[in-house]
């Protein structure tokens, strides 16, 4: 190759396999869009770069196009009319594994050496790739740019360091020396060759195509095979645009670009299907609807199936000594980009008879109206609130909002909508916080988007046991509790335990239940039906590849 | 607890992380049954002990057992008639969820200190474990004792050591500090625990129970679950012993001994069924046929499955410096346990118009006598050959030779009855080997037992590109090549490695295709069809548990 990109990379390599050992705070990927960090005209060049993608063949260079696929709109309200080349599933899989031939043979340096170069490229790219999660998810643009740039960079750089960490474990070669009592040892060369698996699938979701879809790709990268991205057909650029950059690193480095491809298709067609039951393909990574990734699970058995679902995501109040505190970092964690994140809240646990807060004990309704007017204030300066919420990302998660309404529950925040001040056509809603009650079996399932119910229990034991049973049962990506006992937080943490479910406890400043940092928060843990792995741990690389080993006497 | 016994273990595991590493040899577990090792009354004691359990209820104590299973019967010709308690499905996992709520509390030093101390208990049980293992497998005594004691607990310890170098680079807590420009940094404390992923189950296999069986128990039990093991019915009593000890430690550890239980039952009924799809069951390990391995993988849905099961192992003969070690160490190969290794040889390639030679050119013809020469000589004298092949572990094995017999193929060495010296009814046979044309589809498909074949093809090449691709279709634990020319030993390394499949190569001395090393080879690749994990690696361990992490402000 031009160059050794592994070595040009390898001190930061260092730092993250550090970072992952102890877990603290390190990002090498700057989140602040700052001209420090990334230049004076980065955001200009950004825009710049997006608006001539508009309307035009995206471009990259494939053979074996058959037509075009299109069809991408703006949460924001205007459709992006971007042409991506059309290739059939079988066409991919079989360019996937001619390509895979010498990129096999090139082995770990080679693939964890690429990887960081496309990932460092990538960075470089982030206010281009703002705007095209800003206008594929509905994301504002703040969050567009950190959790679809160096945010999901980091999760991507996370996931080639596991795949490093366990990848170098293995010893190229070992020498096994068998002693023999007074007779000479027996003596053997051993090699150990990493092999990947194969075709690597990765499947897109809608509303965090590059922060979702890095870690998967990234860890079959990095781990020797070959990637077909399957973006979600609203969410397309992103990962073209990712896409387009491995394939410039890869033929820089000497290999069949075709080692990363893009299997762009438009939505109701069964590309997905075709590809994930190919039988070439044994990694499979997969964020969306319980539905389709539990089809995954169930019918793509020819491969490791990686899949984040949907979840209920609740949160314990069982006492405060801030309850301010509690309603605004609630309230944000609600508004954040109208609750589209999969680590939002949906169901709060309060007693029924109230809780004890430092300035004396609160009914259920109080603490209700505290939550929904924190809400309400949030959402107040519409031009302020936008940014927040940005908007939303289908008509589907819209419509959701209604069919909340017509559930007859008591609202304690209505659902608005914002006027955006620069995008007209914007779908911007503010979020709807109705109240239930613990009985109520309607709750027990995720309603996905700016939807969440205030749910008077018996007691914090019962939200406590609905908090485990309903992360069992239904899965979930996050628990956040409130409490001013040392014996309850005991108690949620074992539940939380039980059920295999991250907790937050005592969020009341500027961090927020539904985020998560590389390197030290693992996003999902595997345990509970909402994920069957977690970003990014050895599980989620460590059957990636193989070992073939090579034994002859010395 | 009691004692420490992680700390007490700590030495051996420390050596056993370094063995792991570096892959050179190591055992902390004396292979030689020599009384230095064991004790000047270790063998007469292990026998004595075995006799006293013959024709009696096994002594484990438990709760709700429903009447007695019996029924093994030694291949070398006498019923054992122990009876083992008889608990239902349902109930056993029951007592194993019960048990597991403060074995999971305990946490990993406790998870593998119990672990090693129930290995180091049954390293003093190898005499006693051999005669079990003779008996029930048919195996030969030395064999019994090597791959049924030390070797065994070996790749236990190897499980344990993969687990507790996955577990333990998690921190127990972490301070995450995050900069913020002028103002005071945000600083949150956060807890890491590990969690089991539930109930596992072993299924035991009727040639190597404790061997094939102890990796997955221990990897599971070193991780927090809790362990449910169901032997094969004809090879009970070594997984009953090692049930036994672990109870035993486990009590004396201060937990519920239902952390590990038995699930003995008779042939035919559906106990591994109904153990494998309850829902509790998360792990489940297995060896045997994949009729049965594919349907658990196929069907335990809400379990992680590792199977081990049938393939093709394969020779490749292209030229020797050494004709004579060859055939040796092949037909060493081949008798050895009379070819009821999952790992022995069965196709063996040989171009049909010949091989070089440091003697000169050999026509297949030539190549074929010798091996099946050295194969009738080490099965000449019955009373020594006896102890190489052991007996045949069930009727159907010995069946087997006479439906390969009635193939019709040249007999090149013909299966013989053996009379062993000290049991008169034990079915003892020596092997078959076969002529073969490479176009002869019956061959590739697993033939258990001493059965094999000398295949001609129509070059090297054929023969690498049959071995690959048998490999990748029918699945191979083993392949073996002899060659003097360095390019054809290259192409047979890619083969192996495309078909992901442990390649040896010129074996003729002490070292057989079929045995494999604990620390140091690698049991299985997991990327063929014969089985889906190797023993052991990081990717054997890390879906055993999970991370819940507890984050909070300081």
């Amino acid at each position: 190759m031009s160059q050794d990109f592994f070595e040009l990379h390898q001190p930061v390599l260092e730092k993250a396999l550090q970072a992952a050992r102890e877990r603290g705070y390190w990002s090498p990927f700057a989140e602040s869009p700052s001209p420090r960090n990334y230049g004076e005209t980065a955001a200009q060049d950004g825009q710049a770069a997006f608006d001539a993608l508009l309307g035009k063949a995206f471009p990259l260079v494939v053979d074996g196009a058959e037509g075009s696929v299109s069809g991408e709109v703006s949460p924001f309200g205007f459709p992006l009319n971007i042409r991506y080349p059309r290739i059939s599933p079988d066409r991919l899989v079989a360019a996937a594994q001619t390509a895979g031939e010498s990129w096999r043979r090139a082995g770990p340096r080679a693939w964890v050496g690429v990887s960081l170069e496309i990932l460092t490229r990538l960075n470089r790219r982030s206010f281009e790739m703002a705007q095209a999660v800003q206008h594929t998810t509905g994301q504002g643009f703040m969050m567009a740019f950190q959790a679809g740039g160096p945010h999901a960079q980091d999760r991507g750089l996370e996931a080639v360091t596991y795949a490093w960490q366990e990848m170098s474990r293995i010893p190229d070669v070992a020498i096994w020396e068998k002693p023999q009592g007074k007779n000479e040892p027996i003596k053997m060369e051993k090699r150990f060759t990493i092999v990947p698996r194969g075709v690597a699938l990765v499947i897109g979701c809608s509303t965090f195509p590059t922060w979702n879809g890095y870690p998967g790709l990234f860890a079959s990268l990095a781990t020797g095979n070959t990637v077909i991205v399957k973006p979600h057909p609203s969410a397309i650029l992103p990962l073209a645009l990712t896409v387009l950059v491995a394939r410039e690193v890869l033929a820089e480095a000497g290999f069949d670009p075709n080692v990363v491809q893009l299997a762009a298709h438009e939505a109701g067609d069964d590309t997905a299907q075709q590809l994930a039951l190919n039988p070439a393909v044994k990694l499979i990574d997969f964020t969306g609807s319980s539905a389709n990734g539990n089809w995954l699970e169930q019918n793509a058995r020819q491969a490791q199936v990686y899949t984040e679902k949907a979840g209920v995501n609740q949160v314990i109040i069982d006492s405060a000594a801030d309850i301010k505190g509690v309603a605004r970092n609630l309230a944000f964690s609600l508004a954040l980009y109208s609750g589209q994140m999969c680590t939002a809240p949906q169901n709060i646990y309060v007693p029924r008879d109230g809780i004890d807060t430092a300035e004396g004990r609160l009914s259920f309704d109080e603490v209700a109206a505290a939550i929904a007017s924190a809400v309400e204030k949030l959402s107040g300066d519409a031009a302020r609130a936008v940014e927040l919420t940005g908007a939303i990302q289908n008509e589907a998660t819209a419509q959701r909002i209604d069919a909340a309404r017509a559930l007859g529950l008591p609202v304690l925040a209505d659902s608005r909508v914002l006027e955006h001040p620069q995008f007209a056509q914007a779908r911007v809603r503010t979020p709807l916080v109705l109240r239930a009650d613990a009985d109520d079996a309607r709750i027990f399932q995720e309603w996905f988007g700016p939807i969440s119910f205030v749910v008077a229990t018996d007691s914090t034991a019962h939200s406590v046991k609905l908090a485990r049973d309903t992360a069992r049962a239904h899965g979930a990506l996050s628990l956040s509790a409130y409490t001013t006992d040392d014996d309850v937080a005991a108690q949620v943490q074992d539940a939380a335990e039980q059920a295999g479910v991250a907790l937050s406890l005592n969020l009341t400043g500027a961090v927020f239940v539904n985020q998560t940092a590389a390197f030290s928060d693992f996003h999902g843990t595997g345990a509970n039906p909402a994920a069957n792995a977690a970003l990014s741990d050895s599980a989620f690389v460590a059957n990636r590849f193989r070992v073939v080993q090579t034994r002859r006497h010395v």
